[in-house]
């Protein structure tokens, strides 16, 4: 098995040295190609995708995975064409100049944009992250390496095909390497992937947190993605009713089981209104997991009864804080300053999205520096992490690492840079620092001047 | 062990938590008070150098890493204390806004840079990378944990000693936490910090390839440097002569010892004037490992004769193409196309640093864009892969991985961002795609109205 993976980590690398030679025109084209192929064979993506439902139906799994397994249900296989086409008309990526500088007389560096090289993006069971995926590849100058999962079996064969086909078809005119996007089947061994790290660069998983802890755990290469989102609102002693209320309600319910949803809401308990927040928030069908702390204090407001009583649940105080419930259940602590809250995040949040409700700006801008997450906010809902509302177009995932790229990913994380320089035979012996007498220049050029 | 490894590691994130909130003044103000008590104290570390440098040269060992050892050697002393306050002087890397978005009125995304967090660094004989990364972590905000080499003991101890009572006792004034710096000696075993990958957030490894190698095998934390400098140098068909003669016994013979250095040789036969790239190359004292083409084609051409004859020997192909010699010596094979260098590249070189000697723009042209490589010249030595060349002030390093930074890294590579959204209480469900009907606005808007 090994001896394959290899094989395909190597023949992604070929097609990535190829790929990121070509033109944006060569690699817009072939996604159009793909757009047109894919649309043609639409009745045997469907047909093969009814089966993939049938089988998944037939084992009982979930709804839930039903639905996402469904490529087919209302506009989402055109929503998914059309997204091969949004990323094709992208802006290029790559071949842009950060910057220049003159190092000396005719001899000059550029920073200058770059394919990562080959990326492995293992996906469960989501088929039409087969096309965005390969049209997020192509574009970025990056070979793909896709890795399906069992549930989405006869669908991805299928689109493999097509993809597959029209990368063959158009090898020759489009200078696109047919191996710019390999498309690996389930009994492919994703071990022997993930320990491709001399060959693959990064590797992008896409789906639950239980997959994704897994190959952090099983692999040298970077990751780029999440495994949890654990996020938090802090509700300040200073804050506004209106807006604490209303953004903790979406925070939690306007999709619970999006990583970017309120799992911890910290509480100033000098905030004079702060039962209102909880009540409100028990109104709404949320669960309410209180400290002990916090479940006194409620009782002794007059607070515990009626809805909110029976909304209100005592906190598995070692657990619940660094927990991501993904449904209509939250954890509710009291912090009596903003640096609490910050310590709080700092430590038990998974540096994706905190938020702090607050009018008091000093605060406010303490709590945005301080907290280590990805995203910060202040006065609005941690829901507005995702790279739609961000204006990225296109989404790779949501990234909570430290380095290379946070948050919301977009084609600008799919690439890196590499530093050019331009010279009529200069050696470094001739300058200071190295044996010789001249100075650097070290002069700024304006990028808009530039053109390589 | 392991439990110091953790508290030392939660220590770091703790201080880097409190750094990340100060201003670059408070930031810079402690370098200038850590500059000033090293420079009180140099009689003392002084005494303390030339402890280590006894020892060493009881053992033994080789007079380069004595050379590396010695702090008092020429201006090595007084060049250090001064990097610190050229350090303190840069811009602040932190807080810069990347970029400004009007998601919709009164509600804005800013993507600020912001410190990464924890940097581990491991050195070995140099002592001045004490005060270098001292100053290149408070600088950019990020809690350090530096760990020293055996060969450094005493003058890190003595260096250490001082710059954490310099930190101690500017606390309270500067708000710069004790722990911002966390100077850790040899008997701390490396590998219980190498663990603590849920709190540290890049390693920073200074020394040896055997150095980083050992690193990278044994942590899950990224690790920013380089193990191989495997640098080539392709002369090209329609190559300059002079320039060719000039470039290669730059990158050859300016320091053979650094990353950056030529290792293989790639030769285009239809060069007319190849064999005087050899010749004086031999002249220069460079011992060529030519593959048995080449040597058949000099001793053809009647150059196999006197100093060349002398200092041609065979290579071993299967290990020389993938050698850094980091001596006067360097791997020589033929290469027919332009293409054929860069495929060679691709597979051999460590994506360092590599050059295309040639007059051929749209071979050059092809060469800089396919060639993976952190750093790609155009007629221009592989020397001057250097942060100081590059006018970055200072260097953490030079990177070969392929994500986050690459090439030679200042200041920079030692920060991320985050996103901030501020807003007055928006909520993503009145927007299309999270239930509501409201469209966002994304407007961008220039940074340099920007005030935070």
């Amino acid at each position: 098995m090994s001896s394959t993976a290899e094989q395909i980590a190597k023949n992604a690398r070929f097609a990535g040295n190829v790929l990121k030679t070509l033109s944006n025109e060569d690699r817009s084209t072939i996604l159009y190609k793909i757009h047109d192929a894919l649309k043609a064979s639409k009745n045997d993506i469907e047909r093969a995708n009814k089966l993939d439902l049938a089988a998944v139906e037939e084992t009982g799994l979930s709804s839930s995975l039903v639905k996402r397994l469904d490529l087919f249900k209302g506009d989402k296989f055109d929503t998914m064409l059309q997204g091969i086409k949004d990323v094709a008309d992208l802006p290029d990526p790559v071949g842009k100049v950060n910057f220049a500088r003159e190092l000396d007389e005719g001899l000059t560096l550029y920073q200058v944009t770059s394919p990562i090289g080959v990326l492995l993006v293992i996906f469960e069971s989501r088929p039409e992250v087969i096309a965005n995926i390969t049209a997020l590849c192509i574009k970025s100058g990056n070979a793909g390496i896709l890795k399906g999962g069992k549930e989405s079996l006869n669908t991805f064969k299928e689109m493999a095909k097509i993809i597959n086909g029209t990368l063959a078809d158009n090898e020759k005119t489009t200078g696109v390497p047919v191996n710019a996007v390999q498309l690996i089947q389930t009994r492919q061994d994703v071990n022997d992937l993930l320990s491709q790290d001399e060959l693959i660069d990064l590797v992008v998983p896409r789906g639950s947190n239980a997959l994704v802890r897994n190959i952090k755990n099983n692999t040298k290469i970077p990751v780029l993605g999440h495994a949890d989102g654990i996020c938090s609102v802090y509700i300040d002693e200073k804050a506004d009713l209106v807006k604490a209320k209303r953004i903790t309600v979406d925070a939690k319910t306007n999709y619970p089981a999006g990583c970017n949803a309120m799992e911890t809401l910290l509480i100033n308990p000098n905030f004079p209104s702060w039962t209102d927040v909880l009540t409100n928030l028990a109104e709404h069908g949320v669960t309410l997991h209180v400290t002990q702390e916090v479940k006194d204090a409620l009782k002794e407001q007059g607070k515990l009864t009626g809805e909110t009583a029976d909304k209100v649940v005592d906190a598995n105080e070692s657990v619940d804080f660094d927990k991501e419930f993904l449904s209509l259940d939250c954890a509710v602590k009291f912090t009596p300053t903003a640096l609490d809250a910050i310590q709080h995040i700092n430590l038990h949040s998974s540096k994706h999205t905190d938020c702090i409700v607050s009018e008091d700006k000093p605060n406010a801008e303490k709590f945005l520096k301080a907290v280590d997450s990805a995203d910060v906010y202040w006065n609005a809902s941690t829901r507005f992490a995702d790279g739609f509302r961000y204006g990225f177009g296109t989404e790779v995932g949501i990234a909570t690492s430290k380095i290379h790229a946070r948050g919301p990913v977009g084609l600008d994380g799919l690439v890196i840079y590499q530093y050019q320089i331009r010279g009529n035979g200069q050696v470094a012996g001739d300058y200071l620092g190295a044996g010789g007498n001249k100075a650097f220049v070290h002069k700024e050029i304006d990028v808009k001047t530039v053109t390589l």
